[in-house]
């Protein structure tokens, strides 16, 4: 009873004939799909949508794809070929960086994409590279293999979370700007009633521009790693800001 | 040009009459929209489905909420009022857990609020009585102020993005089904392509049942400990077991 794997799935040769349509394929549906995702967001992508832009019926589509489910597994696979790692010949932990920053960057690209990503089951070709060369990273850096697998995870839903909390929202709601909701409430606060926040305020509201990703990942590497393997940050920073060649 | 704090927001006092209706508020509003959430989802809650459920239109909701984002924070917080601590008397640890499970557990009972906990401003009386908890526990276990506070943070994500991770599934689509397209996908990975994946096949497949959530807080707490209070899992995780009184 389980779902069929939409990577699985045998391509179709298109039946259509006539002059005036592009041949149509699942190749040219989930570059539609991606195209409208990127424009108007995951609530702005649909079978129907796909079909007219195509020029088709939405029957037609089901040659091809089975649903919406199948649809978007194959456009996130799509949207996540774009995911690399740079610092060849650099240690594990910049390449580790450059991958989930290069994944962030990708989720951050098109609304909608990290709410697919949390929403979908992920195992098309580049979901599987993705996770190839976390292990990879995670067997150099020491980590034994149950805890690279369940830490692979751990680090793309980490990422994706961080996306999607931030995909969902536009400028006017964002959380982070100083006069924004949280800001305001935060500061709020009565120090009979909440004596801790009130106390934390100014830490709760600090940490913008990436400090708190480069913080999240530095407390999950400090979970996983073996005691051996953990150096102090004071000692690991500067090594990651060198450049190799 | 922040957004307002709809929790800061004044209470409207209905102005329609008539013996038929019930008396409009703020409270029957988010009260009607939460039933909706919890009995459709996230797509099946509107304003304009709570104004047809109250005998009104949607213009007559606008006296008492903004928008559907304003809805939303007030519906999540709302349903964060079941957030509860138990385990009184027992050690910050296990009364940790306890809140983590309260959380999720309201996150699972209703499809699409953990949807709307990533999307949404986390900032109503709920929210920062859930923080402050944190907080508190935090200093019990030792650890420093701008730890805490962004601790509080990543742990409330983490436990979000697992609840909405599943949420967006249907059992049809449960990737942890070993008939799955995720369990297929990975059995199935050549040795030559992703040597990596292929080594660490049943790792990737195992963790149900909880397992990997009590990892991922261990993972976590690791993370953010300071070097002292670190007790290793083998002595830690009998005394968890043990219940007081």
């Amino acid at each position: 009873m389980g779902a069929r794997n939409p990577f699985e799935a045998r391509e179709v040769t298109s039946r259509r004939g006539g002059p005036s349509k592009a041949p149509l394929s699942r190749d040219a549906i989930v570059a539609e799909a991606l195209r409208q995702l990127r424009r108007d967001g995951l609530a702005g992508m649909s079978l129907r949508k796909v079909a007219t832009a195509l020029k088709t019926g939405p029957a037609s589509l089901y040659a091809y794809v089975d649903d919406l489910h199948e649809l978007q597994a194959l456009v996130l696979d799509r949207a996540l070929a774009k995911v690399v790692v740079r610092g060849a010949g650099r240690g594990w932990r910049a390449r580790l960086e450059s991958l989930l920053a290069s994944y962030l960057e990708v989720l951050f690209g098109s609304p909608g994409l990290a709410a697919l990503a949390l929403g979908t089951i992920a195992v098309g070709p580049n979901s599987l590279r993705i996770t190839e060369i976390l292990l990879g990273l995670f067997e150099e850096a020491g980590v034994d293999r149950r805890t690279a697998a369940w830490a692979s995870d751990l680090f793309l839903l980490y990422a994706t979370a961080i996306a999607a909390e931030h995909g969902g929202r536009d400028a006017k709601h964002d959380p982070a700007h100083p006069a924004g909701a949280v800001a305001r409430a935060i500061r709020g606060v009565s120090a009979l009633e909440h004596p801790h926040l009130h106390a934390a305020r100014a830490e709760l509201l600090s940490g913008g521009g990436g400090q708190r990703v480069a913080w999240a990942i530095d407390v999950l590497l400090k979970g996983i790693l073996p005691a051996d393997r953990k150096a102090s940050p004071a000692r690991r920073r500067p090594r990651l800001g060198r450049r190799v060649g």
